[in-house]
């Protein structure tokens, strides 16, 4: 190996060293079976063995019970946004979406070929800056669902709360802090992550869903979008990303060797607080989000000029300290800072920052 | 690395070694990016120029023109059995399936939640032992496509020539043996592979697609589901399974090194009949597929009875020879001996299945 950047790119995104190690030094032979993991049968009892770990890992960290299944499927969080209103909303339901960012808007729009859809909140007039409270959220109250993204991965915004909806069945992105930190999960019939921010690799989709969820699936829907169908055959109806499942395992191992969602919370905070502190600190440097709404996993902010911005990146780059970009909606910087990223990179970003605001400020 | 076995899985199947070899070799560091393939972002010029790369290299390889894409999605074969009725089935028309075998009857299956279907051929009554001829098959004139499978799998079939359709657009699956052979890929308006076969890892599915027939689809599909959409965007609409494209890419290079379609097919049609030839040899192996209809990709066969099949598989694995197992309902063995199968792998296995007649016979 050579030398390894610090990669804050918003995803796919970095993922712990020991893991990639791991997967390097098994890569031709997986567990002295003679093949990469890669080339396992999904039927053979060395790969469902990894989808059986791979749910009960889940559900240990997250702390969800029996009453829940976790599935690993194909796609992203892109193509949740089409299955969930084709299982969860009949023609004579509406379903109410919070609209809070970028990824937030999409789901909201591809729902909206498929069926009735009312807006719980839109924060659009105010550029997406801040998460809305619970007063803000208009929740018909007997929508078939409230659709949130609990982080806004463009914005850089994260829901410090779980909002109530009494009764309305709950669905979540949460493919930008999903095991970030402790949460009740339970308070969601629904949570879904592409794995390519905090998980794993892209290609690979988890999905919490309460056993009573999967009741309410209709039958005639075909097989592929079906998650009853999906649970019953326990992510095994067709061939599943076997690679990018591995890895999300690894992945899950690493946390909890790392101590769990309580240690993955307070790594998490104490390196983002490294980047906000410099952030406040310099009038040189102005955050995007309200802070109230700040998010643990992307840090967005912007500098007094876009000339600026574009000699931060380019140095910050010389310097191993490479995906800083903001998207195109917001400009700027964006600091991606899942829990792969270590301390170490927040650190090395941080001060950067303080050197750069003395050159340049 | 320790001992590799000779892996006869049926999908996700072998790999080639020198594939594996440089996967491993840059999995930390991809071409001094500081970063693994997987943690780069599929925005970055880096990644982009991998699936340029790779499209150019399919079309290349399987000698396509302008007037075709190749895509490279999430799922595999099975999400393409729902999404060719969506894009090109509408309420006033009629698909044409030739139901061939498991997978086939699976596309069928799925199809007929989403349209009006009808069936072109069956082959289910002789037990999917032969392919059908020209006449047998039944295309009505309208019909919105006619959909075949072109090798299958579990009972060791293939198309050995392409069905005539009278200007009726024709839908392949050929996730077991595509560029397994030169073929006039011309002639399909989509042809879709599950890459696990003959293409790299799973969880990414390659679509050859003519833009013809992606001016047929519905703007109101939802966009995840709309190849116009996924064309459009070079297949990066959303995160593209981005290790499994690269792991594509490396197996393109690898076919081409070896010569292309015509080397392929040589090789794999010289290894299939050093098997073949034993079947052939005794009558202890008994064929399952009609002759005319045989695979080059899976090789299907009994033996007189099932505790010397079984026996068959325990002693083949003792000696390095694994995933031999027939599917359940063709029982037997069945060796999947697709591009990366050395030939050195079929050499020991007829060697093998000659000193197991000799022992057991």
């Amino acid at each position: 190996m050579e030398r390894r950047v610090f990669n804050f790119n918003p995803g796919p995104a970095t993922l712990p060293l020991p893991v990639l190690e791991q997967a390097q030094a098994e890569l031709l032979n997986y567990q002295n079976t003679g093949m990469s993991v890669m080339e396992m049968s999904h039927r053979s009892k060395d790969f469902e063995e990894i989808v059986f770990t791979t749910e009960a890992l889940f559900k240990e960290i997250s702390g969800v019970g029996d009453d829940y299944r976790v599935l690993f499927l194909q796609g992203g969080a892109s193509q949740q946004f089409a299955l969930i209103p084709l299982n969860f909303l009949s023609a004579d339901k509406t379903a109410a979406y919070a609209i809070t960012g970028n990824f937030a808007k999409k789901a909201y729009e591809e729902a909206t070929k498929l069926g009735k859809i009312h807006v719980a909140v839109n924060t659009a007039d105010n550029k997406y800056k801040e998460i809305p409270r619970q007063e803000d959220l208009d929740i018909p109250a007997d929508a078939a669902y409230l659709h949130i993204t609990t982080n806004n991965t463009v914005y850089g915004t994260q829901w410090h709360y779980i909002p109530e909806t009494n009764g309305v069945p709950l669905v979540a992105d949460m493919s930008s802090d999903i095991l970030s930190r402790p949460w009740d999960y339970q308070k969601f019939d629904l949570a879904y992550a592409g794995a390519q921010k905090n998980l794993g690799p892209s290609g690979v989709v988890v999905v919490l869903i309460s056993k009573k969820m999967l009741e309410k699936v209709p039958e005639t829907l075909p097989a592929i979008f079906n998650y009853y169908n999906l649970a019953k055959k326990n992510s095994l109806y067709n061939t599943p990303p076997t690679f990018g499942i591995y890895m999300l395992q690894l992945v899950l191992k690493w946390i909890k060797a790392q101590g769990g969602l309580e240690a993955m919370a307070k790594h998490n905070e104490e390196k983002a607080a490294l980047v906000y502190e410099v952030i406040d600190r310099y009038d040189f440097y102005q955050g995007y989000a309200h802070k109230a709404s700040r998010s643990f996993m992307n840090i967005t902010f912007r500098l007094p000029t876009e000339e600026l911005e574009q000699k931060f990146i380019q140095e910050a780059a010389a310097v191993g300290l490479v995906g800083l970009k903001g998207y195109r909606t917001v400009g700027g910087i964006r600091a991606s800072v899942y829990n792969a990223m270590s301390r170490q990179g927040c650190e090395k970003l941080a001060s950067f920052m303080e050197d750069f605001v003395k050159k340049h400020g």
